[in-house]
């Protein structure tokens, strides 16, 4: 009898210990060090992941899909000016806002993005919209916005978006920008500056009770962008991604995130591969570095298991369990 | 003796035997039959894209690149008004016409992609300028039209686009539209017109001397599209995907393609499955029809082995060997 037991009791116990996540979130991955982050900034940011975390977790805990979660995590990050979402945006090289997001439900494969949307409050929102109240997947600019309108979500000033924080970032970009030009040995822009112009996106994967995955991404693209450049975050596959086995968030350099389709990479992976959702996050984050770009990736699979690879110094960042024990990281 | 050579020798004669092909192109996939198509039209079609593959098979012949061959092919297609792509194009709700098109190199997985250009008379060359002259893939509206003016590209009044049958088409739909708002039983659009709004984008891919790959795409969208809504053809990994060992371009069903990822889906199966590239592109063109969708997609692998799969009633298509002979199929 012992023998027959002792393996069950084992993996009961494993079964046990192991945490069961709920849902993953991210705010964007970059040169987050404890050398630039002061403790009043990082306690902020601390603060409002888990706001976003708890907030969440409710809408599981009290049955509620994972779209319903992933949203209202979302909201709670675009709301806030501390993520290059929402309503912390950053300025496009002429001075404006224009944001990008991107939701998937993996039990049926139903997508919905935006991009270059420069008056909804809340993008995700509309990404949803689009994803339940049309025939399309995808909308732009003035269209969006109108469709977004015809929903009844909230139409705000472009004005709402302004931050200090990301209008002093793109006069400095801009006077970096400047110098090069004039300068003749070509100067180029500290590494660091390139790279943080393109982080901050924000996202959310959840998992509910129904077993169903949900992932959404948003983001206020890059500091000083030009000629109406669309990252990663609004497409599906690059930035955002759901199956019936795991859902994806990205963040970083949205140029590698499209050409090496990250997200559906780390699904494929996992599919086609059997890897688990580590090894396939980690391989996708790994491809992207060896293309020479970088960022990170945000997984949580159907049962329960999460990665949050990134190849940055630092990746806002957090998870809660089914028990509602909520973790929250920054740094390495 | 025998015995050890026999194989060797059957081998030798399959390989002889089997084409090896260094391009494939599509017109578009949707409900075209003997019945709705006339012999002086696909007349046409046949020698235009019998033109396509040509020009591009000519390109191949001489030592140039895959994205020299793809591109003089897609060149071909969008300034024929046969195709809804460059000079074809369908119109958009408001009487516009808004032009999409990708572009991916597999070597080096770099990709360039334009959304909703009005004004650029070849929207290929667009993309293949975001991809070799800027820091991005992808790039909409206004900017993009300022980014490929900027480059020297042949811009076009808007007028350019006009041909009667894309004018008639809109009219038609929208005729259909507003019978089913006024009529009381809610009438369904009859299917194979709600179908045939969504089809006719061009696409081609293409294997030069030095193995690399190139797959391109380029449409007008479709026909009363509404909220700037984007489709697959600018997405890489939707529409279009290259990578070391296969390039794809898909027509079809746009929203479905986006969901299902459904070129970057073809190379994984390829890539992890270690399919071959007819089971891996009917696979994705299955996974579409299974939610509901339809259309086409066209691969082509680095050993010069193509697929061209659709679950319409026809694909404009067709496809040439390295010694120059001309494949050309319009019907199942």
């Amino acid at each position: 009898m012992k023998k027959i037991f002792l393996p069950f009791l084992l993996l009961g116990t494993l079964a046990f210990c192991q945490k069961k996540y709920v849902m993953v979130i991210h705010g964007g991955a970059g040169t987050i060090t404890k050398a630039n982050l002061s403790p009043e900034k990082e306690k902020e940011y601390r603060e409002t992941l888990t706001k976003a975390l708890q907030r969440g977790y409710n809408e599981i805990k009290n049955g509620k899909s994972s779209l319903d979660a992933v949203t209202v995590a979302i909201i709670v990050m675009e709301d806030s000016p501390l993520f290059n979402a929402g309503k912390g945006a950053v300025f496009t090289n002429e001075g404006k806002n224009e944001l990008d997001a991107s939701i998937m439900t993996g039990n049926n494969r139903k997508a919905g993005a935006v991009a270059g949307v420069t008056t909804v409050k809340n993008p995700i929102l509309a990404a949803k919209a689009v994803m339940q109240q049309s025939e399309h997947v995808m909308m732009a600019g003035a269209g969006a916005e109108k469709f977004a309108k015809e929903k009844g979500l909230e139409i705000v000033d472009p004005k709402y978006f302004w931050t200090e924080r990301a209008w002093n970032s793109l006069q400095k970009v801009k006077a970096m920008e400047a110098e090069k030009k004039t300068s003749k040995n070509e100067q180029k822009l500290p590494d660091y500056f390139l790279i943080d112009q393109k982080f901050g996106t924000v996202g959310a994967v959840a998992l509910d009770k129904n077993g169903i995955i949900t992932a959404g991404t948003s983001t206020g693209g890059m500091t000083n962008k030009k000629f109406n450049r669309i990252g990663d975050s609004p497409i599906i596959g690059a930035g955002t991604y759901a199956n019936d086995q795991v859902g994806l968030s990205g963040t970083g350099w949205g140029e590698f995130f499209i050409r090496t389709v990250a997200s559906k990479t780390v699904a494929d992976r996992m599919k086609f591969l059997k890897e688990n959702v580590k090894d396939a996050a980690q391989a996708s984050i790994d491809d992207i570095g060896q293309l020479g770009g970088d960022g990170g990736i945000i997984a949580l699979d159907k049962d329960g298991n999460i990665a949050m690879s990134f190849n940055t110094e630092g990746m806002y960042r957090g998870a809660v369990t089914d028990k509602g024990e909520i973790e929250v990281y920054i740094y390495k």
